[in-house]
């Protein structure tokens, strides 16, 4: 077999050569050129082919293999494993979208009247440059959601974090969405904010600030998403945020009259629900098994859907399912939103695409965040849109906040990714977060599978099982973990086949070390049958 | 006349002597113990009355008098300025509010239901204290706007920040309404920076950070209300967010269906004018002259407008008007929203009130914020409800951001508050700033008077005048003053009393040095007659 790849060209267009061999393989993937499943040569070959060194090679392969990009298979040989005939490199001509009365009112709210600005940073903000002319304000939404849920008989309290007099935890909490900061570069982080807190404490408002993000970290997520993701994307199709939950809520608003259907997964994320409610709209509940969301033909013209990876279920919805919902939208003229939670964490198999990335007719919008990689506090997310919900996005972000209230962190994230730091420290996250996962699944699978039916995950940072029993069984054997010291997240009763109502468990992992884990595990077996 | 004030009392409770002297002054203005018109004892009798050095009692003098509490009068003596008749301490039963359909529909959204919650940080939410009870979720509103005018005729390039070959600004850009930064205590708050970025890079979800605000700071801001400004409050009241515009358009989402009238200022701001329209509302235009917006029998029940400073004409309402407003409001059962968007910096006569201090029925709602204070990338702001509103905008914050966006700035806005630095700080920019006024209303008063109407006003960060001539002539010299390097802030054109349109000016002061407005409005007067 002819093997080949503009290793030269991508020689004069990157720094290192271990960065060209990287990319030039990347897009070759990408653009189709090495189809799925092609033998790549051995590093040893590879290296003579182009002059490099075996260590080089190596490193490459291994870093698209984390990616997903290649599989190894022993005795075998590393493969492709990326299918560029399922990605569409640009989109064709975009539909009109239908707007709210809202979003209309916002846009004609938009034209000069009789009614003067307070213009702080009116010369900084005229001043920004063309290609972010739609762009007038914003900021959408990133990965978290939080637990608004009443609770007051699960709160913890500060002595739930005191160990016990033997050292163990006195609450192994299942609950802890957050990411691992413990393996957080601190050091090279604090440095970028630090230099940010200096430079904005003396300096007038910045022209590549607006209301949708910083420019220069607008392009690194856009760079990001074509490299890793697959997701070809503009910069000025970017809208970056806090959480993601702004982007849900002003998507709602923008597309959603009063009355409007929405269809959104059951089990599914309460934010959602929580925006559509709040815009006027009517749920339409979808159906969600093992493999994620049931197709239908629902009477609908917005769909939210976590096709990577179901919330809160876990499952890998399927690519003859991904292509239905597709085939929907274009035929009911829908918008779906995708909202990609924490996908940047799978622990087996290849890599699956957004489903952005099958989106040929522009209907797709897609919702990413930093808030699973980037320690709590520090909230980035961002929607990628379609060029004809630019603007009508942009005005709904301004309207709340003409300036980003976080551009410390967005300097610095931005500074983070265009040193290459946010995709080392993925993957470093990556073997991390994999032994957890296989820990956790050991544990649960091998202790508690009485209880729980386990669905099959291999992503992500929690896995998810349905209880097998009744209410009155969850409530009591819930009530005695509690008292033991341990505690997760649970979903309300959700109808399933028989009429019976069913309740799912899921336990996040991240931030917790695999000593917790068998602690907490432990504990819960311990409380079976009591 | 005898003299007294509770200062053995406040002695035990304040660390130093001159604090316990401070606040025994104030407050005893504040309660009415010491009406307004009192003549204060002498430096040196009132040190000698309190064994403290006659330094002590000068430099608080100085300080109450730099806040407008006493006033010196040469040759006569020291008088209290405070009218304690015109506050009010607490507030009264406090009026249901009519919230709107939006608002009904997020109470109904909040309402458990067949959805889990992403709880990322469900155990540190649910663990809230109890007096945060009805918190779970904002950030409202501080006191900036920006120019989303059409107007790429006036961007400003980075070119034009460059010097002339003579070393004059190429630009003297009198819209850059920032804040002086280059006199904030840069050192201290850089070090309470970095110290909350170290502590929140390793730090699960902190319990004392909702969504409507970091707790202690909203206990700072409250003590700040209840000394500096009158305001009684409570700090669940108090919800902190990014810029003003958040807490307008909130606001005005929470209280307007789609048809419902709400009376503005014109002119006005326009953000709300666009929040107003977004949610549907009709705009009722309020006439304003020099006096400030002139009350009418609006027939509507939500009212914005600026009484400390009317933006932009910087008029001060008169305590009249400010009466009609409350008494139109109280029949209409009406809801008023104070927007106090830079009365912090008083340069003459007695410090004002604000319009929330009379509202004894809890009908005002103010909005204040950090804008103008702290350098312009550090966008906090926040607003007082009534506990009536608490809840419904605590659930309007959380569906766009479960968790506050800017936590940095916020821990450190609070560390600040605590140690006394900000109101030293605005102690320090006062007298800057009055300079700065003194400085620009001279040159106007004397340079441009031909061309503008000047209205007087003795507060604030900006001068306004009225166009004295015609629509045509304003345009001509407008654009000769742009090529001559001289840019400002204006109105659309307002109608006027004969029928006529008017065009009203405004020029920011604060970041501008007192050179710069020489050379500016030196090439203005180089315009006239061009």
């Amino acid at each position: 077999m002819q093997f080949h790849i503009p290793y030269e060209l991508y020689k004069d267009r990157h720094p290192t050569k271990s960065a060209a061999l990287y990319h030039a393989l990347r897009d070759s993937m990408v653009k189709g050129t090495l189809p799925v499943r092609t033998r790549l040569p051995s590093t040893r070959a590879l290296a003579e082919m182009y002059g490099l060194s075996r260590g080089t090679v190596n490193q490459v392969y291994e870093m698209l293999a984390s990616e997903g990009y290649l599989s190894c298979e022993t005795g075998r040989g590393t493969f492709t494993a990326y299918d560029a005939g399922l990605s569409v490199a640009a989109e064709r001509d975009e539909p009109q979208f239908r707007l709210s009365a809202w979003a209309a009112r916002l846009e004609e709210a938009g034209k000069p009247a009789a009614a003067p600005e307070r213009p702080h940073q009116a010369a900084a903000a005229s001043a920004a440059p063309d290609v972010r002319r739609h762009d007038s304000g914003n900021r959408p939404g990133g990965r978290e959601a939080a637990g608004d849920k009443p609770a007051s008989s699960e709160s913890t309290s500060r002595k739930d974090f005191a160990p016990l007099h033997n050292g163990e935890p006195r609450l192994v909490d299942f609950r802890a969405g957050w990411p691992d900061f413990r393996s957080f570069p601190h050091e090279e982080w604090n440095r970028l904010m630090y230099a940010q807190v200096r430079k904005l404490g003396s300096a007038p408002p910045d022209e590549l600030m607006t209301a949708q993000g910083y420019w220069p970290l607008r392009e690194s997520i856009a760079r990001y998403l074509r490299r890793s993701r697959g997701i070809a994307v503009q910069p000025e199709q970017i809208a970056v945020g806090g959480g993601s939950m702004q982007a849900i809520a002003l998507l709602a608003q923008l597309l959603l009259n009063p009355g409007d259907a929405a269809v959104m997964e059951r089990p599914g994320f309460a934010g959602i629900r929580r925006a559509v409610l709040a815009a006027g709209g009517r749920p339409i509940w979808a159906e969600v098994d093992d493999a994620g969301i049931v197709p239908a033909a629902w009477d609908a013209r917005l769909l939210f859907v976590t096709p990577a990876r179901q919330f809160p279920t876990g499952a890998v919805l399927s690519l003859e399912r991904r292509l239905a919902l597709l085939r929907w939208a274009a035929e009911r003229e829908a918008v779906i939103v995708e909202d990609d939670y924490d996908s940047e964490f799978r622990h087996r198999g290849r890599s699956l695409e957004p489903l952005k990335t099958l989106d040929g007719d522009g209907r797709v919008i897609y919702i990413g965040s930093f808030t699973k990689t980037l320690p709590p506090a520090f909230r980035i997310g961002y929607a990628v849109l379609p060029h004809g919900l630019i603007s009508p996005f942009a005005q709904a972000q301004a309207l709340y906040e003409p300036y980003p209230v976080n551009p410390l962190e967005q300097r610095a994230l931005a500074a983070f990714m265009a040193a290459g730091s946010y995709e080392r420290h993925l993957r470093r996250m990556k073997r991390l977060y994999s032994r957890k996962f296989d820990a956790l699944r050991r544990l649960l699978h091998g202790e508690l599978s009485g209880l729980f039916d386990w669905v099959e995950s291999d992503a992500g940072l929690h896995l998810f099982g349905w209880w097998k029993h009744s209410e009155q069984r969850y409530a009591s054997f819930k009530q005695a973990c509690a008292e033991a010291g341990v505690r997760w997240s649970e979903t309300q009763p959700v109808a399933a086949a028989a009429g019976r109502l069913r309740i799912g468990a899921y336990f996040h992992f991240a931030a917790l070390t695999e000593e917790e884990m068998a602690l907490g595990v432990g504990r819960m077996r311990a409380c079976i049958g009591r």
